[in-house]
């Protein structure tokens, strides 16, 4: 997907709303356990009943992975069902990947040709070559971890160097010599507040893909506030307070309702 | 397994060498197209060559994803034949995870726990709730990278703070507070040199897992001159250089061959 399609996306949806889909065996409904790939038939229901409500859905793959061969199946099946029903949906692997260029570019191969993705989550610590194999398809993007939602993001990303520039405004400018707006994103947490201010200063255009609000505590205001971009520029996603949200037969109802709720603030936001 | 297991299989084999099994549909040979698991079958082969001129393996996980579904079943039978066959051999799987604390953990799950692994490669720039999940399994390990063997790794992880600390000194010496030398090795490039000194001031008993000899041009006797301790705190990993030695229906014996002249290497180091 290109960055004007994803644009025009947010505009007529009037919604930014990434959905993740952090399926956990251990906290879908119980009714579901008999089914014979419980994960899919909990990621369709959800999927189904917020897509009006979103314009991309985020699959984190360690969920899948914590299942091994029978997680994968779940995985692609999902991607299939979300390319064939919403092929209007933006689709990231939560993945974090980053390697040597040689690997790299295996995982490129996976995620952009074998399964049909969006977008890619990748780790900076790397550098250059472990990025760059993901830019090398058109309308795929690689989404870096610049500054991120959790508790150990303070522990070297906020390292200021000699010039006192910290180490995620450091990737952020490295790594526009390598992509830019058209084909990257930044992970940023909601998590963050005003941080979002110096994130604009070195990435004024770029899309953010922004985790943590829900469950990690961040705000929507604020991410808006100090982060939201004239083509709005940011993905803010939820997962466990939307897709967990109720144990009942009723999850994807009450889900999609949680998502209705996160929407129709963001269109308020929209104006 | 334990330090001193291990340390008893390296002083005990003469040799601190681990075999890479970054296995490639596209490079192995032919003959083995027409197996119902071409590369398990490539794998057990290899595994099977060189098990007594090393003390590790090292899968990495971007070969197998690239494969889907197909992709985990293979390495997920690779590592129970070496859990069967060849207990005392140490296996790292290279997927160099790290994600927030949460999903960290499900991933902790996945490749201690479903998957009978000794070692995971771990990315730090997400920082300690994302490293500390890892270290919960008595027995397993995690590998962080510190100074990677690529291009890239100037990138970032050596730019110096106001301190004059470089970024993989401060990993190096922050990740000490979350491990210890029992539960905690780091990645650190062959091609990195005589960096290998500056590592050994701040990390002065962690094994250190090298990659890059063999393909990527490391060289062995540097490594080792500054690298070294004594405990040998080493694996050194060579993939490509062994695994793709030869084409024929003999690939596994010229694999066993070049695994055996490194070997031999390393024992006249070890003396």
């Amino acid at each position: 997907m290109t960055r004007q399609e994803l644009i025009n996306q947010i505009m007529t949806k009037k919604t930014f709303l990434c959905v993740g889909l952090d399926t956990d065996i251990k906290k879908i409904p119980e009714h579901l356990l008999t089914a014979e790939d419980p994960i899919f038939e909990f990621n369709k229901a959800i999927i189904d009943a917020t897509a009006k409500y979103c314009v991309a859905y985020k699959p984190n793959l360690a969920f899948y992975e914590s299942m091994g061969v029978k997680g994968w199946v779940s995985f692609e099946r999902t991607i299939n069902y979300l390319n064939g029903a919403y092929p209007n949906h933006f689709i990231i692997a939560d993945a974090k990947r980053g390697d040597i260029g040689n690997t790299s570019a295996m995982y490129a191969r996976t995620f952009f040709e074998e399964i049909n993705l969006d977008a890619l989550t990748v780790a900076p610590y790397m550098g250059e070559d472990s990025v760059t194999p993901f830019l090398q398809y058109p309308g795929k993007w690689v989404i870096l971890l610049a500054l991120t939602s959790n508790k150990g993001s303070h522990d070297f990303q906020l390292t200021e160097d000699k010039d006192g520039e910290r180490l995620f405004e450091k990737v952020l400018r490295t790594s526009q010599q390598w992509g830019n707006a058209d084909n990257m994103m930044y992970v940023v947490g909601a998590t963050q507040g005003r941080m979002f201010e110096d994130i604009r200063k070195v990435a004024p255009d770029h899309f953010l893909l922004v985790p943590g609000i829900g469950a990690q505590g961040g705000s929507l205001e604020e991410v808006c506030k100090y982060g939201m971009t004239k083509d709005c520029g940011l993905l803010v996603n939820s997962s466990r307070a939307i897709i967990y949200a109720d144990k009942t037969e009723d999850f994807a109802k009450v889900a999609g309702q949680e998502a209705k709720k996160v929407a129709d603030q963001m269109a308020a936001i929209l104006g």
